[in-house]
């Protein structure tokens, strides 16, 4: 059976890249089901690279995964085939420093699928370890499974900005990231978010996953609008899912005092910041880097019904169109949010 | 026009009771619409003293509350007649350490609606600061304005315990505390609940505030369904809620390493606390006291619809049967979780 | 007597100035004995303003102040005629969101001396909220009782970024609030504090202070060192007392995976912030300013032999020499820290 | 060359007893030079057992340990033959849930020296983790390096209770670990520590290791004493390091509003909680265990300065009295705090 092999820059194939993968005593095998496209993934395929991570070899894409175990290595008791799982894409060194303090995702030696020159997983099965494989319930889709790893982005910020209950939320930016944080801030405690965007679909959708307030910045002022809706104090906690700079350099004027912020989106060139602006309100900002330690939870609140990803998978393709699956997700209509691809059985 | 005036133990009666309250600048006057029945209220009907609160004048009853105000102070800016609000019952001393430090709660000079000799509020208005005010929508009732008090308990030890996202919690107790504790949790981040109790109305109740777990107690080990439910992890927070020593003395059996004690209960003589079982898992035991901050963050959880507290509200009367109200509660079903009171418009 | 009078821009004049203060319940009346001189105060002197506040009318100087009881108003209990006490500068609206929050250093509605329309107090007696009073312990001398206030903004900054026991520090910047912040570093945990300037005499008193690693950054990469002396990993906390942009650059390359920032210098422009070098470690930024409740602390800390002020205070002139005092002070060589001037007595 | 067994109870014998260790990749073999004599040594010896650890075999004795690296494994770079080092006597799963947290001292499969059935190092050499292994600088010596196992504690103790700048703290008990615990709390913010003990000859030791005031509870009321020290406030955080229930009774009575309180002595029974005390406070209770993550913040506190445990080691044996030195140890006079036992070289 074939993979999804990015060859270079701008040039995608189906095709067998037959790979060793031995199965160690605390491994198992997965047959992949279901797989997200990320933004990250189209990157690499229009770009070829991003930042110092740059696509030397051909690389199979894929990161956002969801499958069935078919083996087990001699030393798992906790899987056999036949579960339906989710994994962590992302395998730390177990005795790295970062790794041992509890904080894996900041282990520099961490390998992440598809990223060069790691591979993903858009192909039929995978060998993983078990400590990063986590069991789906029975009425868990492989669809919502493959959602965990950005719903995980969410909700470590969620976490690392330590909502409090009843807080006011502002969302920067209602692209995919964007959306997971405003179902991330509901679960974790906000009363209420506000979502920026100028794409009014993408709006409209975020206005549809609780209490959101979607504004369009095209036609709003985000200032005005938290003010009004805070009788002038400001936003509890702000997330900024947008890396876009402009976006970035009100931020201070959007949180009350005493207010935090979690930096998500990933700006190309540093942005401006006033810090005399943050710290007449002593503003806490929290740079967040993926995840550690979430997928269980972030599975617990899918299965518990407290988050529903599902209105975010607005595409699906055949394992067969993964190509066009591509294409679509580089031009993407704003209506579209998460592409996915499913694997034949 | 009447108040609900506790003479002495025992004994109740609807009375005129003239009070002399003057509006001060920052203060307003309220008309009370509905008043809720608290577990203390009935206390101090049935024994005349709450530790060495001990009621020796007559004192009305009452202090979870909601109103209507009639007339503002005139340094009042942000309320006006007609505005539709609940109230805070504890004032505390603007200028106490504890207040400034930001803990009015912990204030020990709090003067606190029908607790002696302060009286409470089932009458037909009260002057209150406008500090401790607040406005709720319109499309916010009465009875679940005077529903805040008791919620604004269970958002505080929720805040308290800093509920991560896609916690597991257990709840003991599934009296109003424990109900308001349980929204409270599934709204401030809990994936799920497990609820323990020995009446099984109030049990089914709380199984159908979200995904919770009623464990009845009579017929099932608690600690053997914390485990089964976490692969023998234990629970992330416990909430005590029942102030029931025998309850209190498994809670570190049911709390994972690292994991989170919340004492919201209140028993009435000291548990036998086992250190070493607590120090083994490192717990963390939070012992919380009403609630300081909290209101604006429960009208906000009602007014978004992120915390639903109206199938909390099992009994209702009328002002003039407000006896039978006290009668009832004392004797109250297990299907019964809260007692209202409407005042006559 | 005379007040020092801020007449304009570049002008001092040492002259009568009239004040009609009334001594209210709450209030002490206090005769100043040694008031620091700050950088904010030269700045007035050179500049005539610092950013939106303009010096407009003549304005007395001075806001880092110790001095004697005189007078206590009738609802004083914890103060008398002859205590020595310092003072906060800063009087915020007691009834303010943030101050009832606890966090009183973020009302914007605060009033604090030296900051124009406010005087400051280089003149014979202020009077002053007793809430804002400190005593001073008869070992601890008004000149020590001066070095509150500045010592107060070291330590709010080690407890806002929580100093874990046995942490490595950055200091970058050896000036005033550097050196109090070097002092509070290394008396609230950490193990070491590594400082940059460019100045050597400030270096080298910096290194007098304690286990503290002077870097001239003219001769000595300060990521080389820090990398030295931390096996590669970063520092622990950074704090950033320079306001210098090109320093506040390399933030993000001195600090270890999961490391916190406080920002106490204020830039006059924003700063180019890294976010992906931010994220991959997941910094903490905290944005601090100023302090609340703080003062009893530092008091202790001076008390009790903790922190040790004195080497800091370099220079002292008589109050009749304060446009002397002011004159040095703006052109103060590198191995001065802390100029104060004495009250007659 | 022989090793200190614990035959039975009550029995020591120095003796050779052949232990087969083999040299992983990642392990290192150490030369013991110092080791100190901790209570749980002394309470095998006296008991044969503490509560479910049951001496059953000759098991050799010792974990507070310092030495020389004479081999190491091949994957080791870190180290190498001559280096001076001290060891964490806990050997956790490196994948057991607890690790993989941060939080290995809660992992309940950890190894433990001298805990029954693994030996302790009261021999001439062991083979042990580098990970567990941390290198001390010249000028701190095996001596200082054998009190970093209990410094730990009392550091863990610190870190957990998460001392503010200013604290001031109460020890209960003036033990080896209520003295180090005193240490611990003075390097790591406390303007003050209170501690009490009922031993004249500790509490004079206890008052020359900084800022500290002796309570000798045989004469004085500690409530009083903290009472009249925080003008009736009470102590910001508070270390039980006795163990000793009728002390834990009045915990609550000492500490302020908001206050914390770290339970560090692990009483053989449980201890009477009085909830409603600790309520009305909203006491924060820290149980806590053993360390994680502490030893090379110990040894960097101990090589900086910051930190000077030689005045608590009182007694030492050389290894061929190390009998003698048990013996001494379980009817020590109260003058007496740390015992060390040095190896021949």
């Amino acid at each position: 059976m074939k993979a999804l092999v990015l060859e270079r820059k701008d040039e995608l194939s189906l095709r067998d890249l037959p790979l060793q993968e031995n199965l160690g005593p605390r491994d198992v095998r997965i047959a992949l089901r279901t797989i997200g496209v990320c933004g990250s993934d189209v990157h690499y395929y229009t770009h070829g690279a991003i930042g110092p991570f740059v696509v030397r070899e051909p690389m199979i894409l894929g990161h956002e995964a969801a499958g069935e175990i078919v083996e087990v290595g001699s030393a798992v008791t906790e899987f056999k085939p036949g579960d339906r799982v989710c994994m962590e894409p992302g395998i730390p060194d177990p005795m790295s420093r970062a790794t041992r303090l509890g904080k894996y995702n900041l282990d520099p030696a961490v390998k992440f699928w598809a990223t060069p020159p790691v591979h993903g997983v858009l192909r039929p099965t995978v060998v993983h370890p078990a400590d990063f494989t986590f069991k789906l319930p029975d009425h868990v889709s492989y669809a919502e499974g493959a959602m965990v790893e950005p719903l995980a982005v969410g909700m470590h910020a969620a976490t690392k900005v330590q909502v409090k209950p009843g807080d006011l939320a502002v969302v920067i930016g209602a692209g995919p990231i964007g959306m997971v944080t405003i179902l991330s801030a509901l679960a974790s405690g906000c009363s209420r978010v506000i979502v920026s965007d100028i794409h009014e679909p993408k709006l409209e959708l975020a206005g549809q996953l609780g209490p959101v307030i979607p504004v369009n910045v095209r036609s709003w002022s985000l200032v005005d609008i938290v003010r009004r809706e805070t009788d002038g104090w400001g936003a509890d906690v702000l997330f900024e899912c947008s890396g876009y700079a402009p976006a970035m350099a009100e931020m201070f004027d959007l949180v009350c005092p005493g207010g935090k912020v979690a930096l998500v989106g990933i700006p190309l060139d540093p942005f401006p910041y006033d810090v005399s602006k943050a710290q007449v309100k002593e503003v806490r900002v929290e740079n967040v880097f993926r995840y550690a330690h979430v997928y269980p939870r972030a599975v617990a609140m899918i299965a518990s019904g407290k988050i529903d990803v599902k209105p975010l998978i607005t595409d699906r393709f055949a394992f067969k169109d993964s190509i066009a699956a591509f294409d679509f997700a580089k031009t993407m209509p704003p209506s579209s949010v998460k592409v996915q691809i499913d694997m034949p059985l």
